[in-house]
């Protein structure tokens, strides 16, 4: 299969966007008339995130489905999951699931098993570096057989992410972080793509936009999925520095910006998914105009 | 509630006994018999793991759940691994649930509501600090309520787990995971039950020794869940480092030694149970002999 940066690029240049759509369905922010059609709460979160996925597909090349939201739904979690995953593929999306999933040896293998080897499998899956390289190869060479790919966590775009990953260490050259990110562009150096960029990425926060350029310019090759625009405060001129010169190497993540986008400003609560859709074009023209100018 | 760390430590004097079954039912080491009496594989997933607790209670307090080996069944996972939960529990036993999980904000309180707030719900919870006290205070908070524990992945028994956690910091007085383990103290430094330990504890595998027994001098109050004795190569003489003076502060765990002793040396594969029970009761005295000794 043809390898996930490639299948990513293609699909970024394709829309002429850089958006990743994040799919966190919390019950508590779903448009209640939706929640009241369905007997339970599930099928509402299939609904709700096939019809976002069908209304921004035009605007985003890339769903992020976020494990926790589905998780929370106990007996009824992977089947719906899975359900939604496929929907958004069948609308030729590509889909990370983020699951910060972290383990060693067999019970990793068994977690890619889990996302990457069922019927209906994940494009992507985020990692959780901690563990060291025994936490994150059994995902990267479960997912490389397949075209599948792998984003590890390197600086995360929440406040307290500085209390582990930027700790400077000996010698004073360098922090947790950056050491990370460069063992994930070693990781992942035999994986390149024909676009330059390889299947093992990194997940870097755009609410540290200096940390962002920085990890840019040490790790040509590495593609990015940037979460934090959007509700967690980052805007289009914080992520610019995310891409090289021709406007590759990373995707943008906005979840609760876009999905929820109808409970900002005067939607009706049936009008959630076009809400959505003009959050997601918006974004991505705020993007393309920072790019380009 | 009562606190977590009271209820561990209560459960482990009344039986004397510091051992915490793995429960990893890989489907490939299971009994072939009892696979194939079973119309789908996580029926004997339930099975398996009922009759090894069943087995097993009266040598071991503890038992901890693998998420992966769950999640690999697909559409069966969380009811297959609330199933097993509920059977141990009734048991008596208490029930970590090995997750690994880290999030932020209202995606953690979502990941630590599928785990704590079900009409069955774990005793504990692993937790990666990869992220920060963003990523464990919500897990801490949630549990805390309920008498639930957290264990923090600070020193991982992995061949690799090096590669973040050993690296040196500035000043070069202290590593990764000792920077973690002192937050991880602290973290918890409000929730001591009577036993003198708190109900935020920390992962710390046996086969680092030197590491274990310099955390538990570092880490005062702060509840070990002790990996890699059994299959991963460590013995009593290790993880005897791990306890204070009065035999109290950690449990250890065997997975695959207990679980899949049937495997080895001269059982049916229909005497699993029996297999495991007697890896169990060896494992509590050889513990035990350690200490005293």
């Amino acid at each position: 299969m043809e390898n996930f940066a490639d299948r990513l690029f293609a699909a970024v240049e394709e829309k002429d966007s850089r958006v990743c759509v994040g799919l966190d369905p919390r019950l508590d922010l779903l448009p209640a008339p939706l929640l009241a059609r369905h007997q339970v709460p599930a099928e509402a979160v299939v609904e709700f995130c096939r019809e976002v996925c069908a209304a921004t597909a035009e605007f985003a090349p890339v769903v992020k489905v976020q494990s926790a939201y589905f998780e929370v739904l106990g007996r009824f979690a992977f089947s719906t999951l899975w359900a939604v995953v496929a929907e958004a593929q069948r609308m030729g999306l590509l889909v990370i699931v983020d699951a910060k999933r972290a383990d060693i040896g067999p019970t990793a293998e068994a977690y890619a098993q889990a996302f990457f080897g069922g019927e209906i499998a994940a494009d992507a899956i985020t990692v959780n570096p901690y563990l060291g390289s025994d936490g994150i190869m059994p995902f990267v060479d479960a997912g490389a057989e397949q075209g599948r790919g792998v984003f590890v966590l390197v600086k995360t775009s929440n406040p307290s992410s500085g209390e582990v990953q930027d700790l400077r260490l000996e010698g004073g050259y360098h922090t947790v972080f950056e050491h990370v990110g460069e063992a994930v562009r070693l990781m992942g150096a035999h994986l390149h793509g024909e676009c330059g960029y390889s299947a093992v990425g990194a997940v870097v926060g755009a609410t540290y936009p200096e940390q962002l350029a920085h990890l840019r310019r040490e790790l040509p090759g590495v593609p990015f999925l940037v979460p934090g625009y959007g509700a967690q405060g980052a805007g289009p001129e914080e992520v610019a520095a995310a891409f090289d010169e021709s406007g590759r190497g990373a995707i943008v993540n906005a979840s609760r910006s876009i999905i929820f986008a109808y409970r900002e400003g005067a939607w009706e609560p049936e009008q959630y998914a076009q809400a959505a859709a003009q959050a997601a074009q918006r974004m991505r023209d705020e993007i393309n105009a920072a790019l380009r100018g």
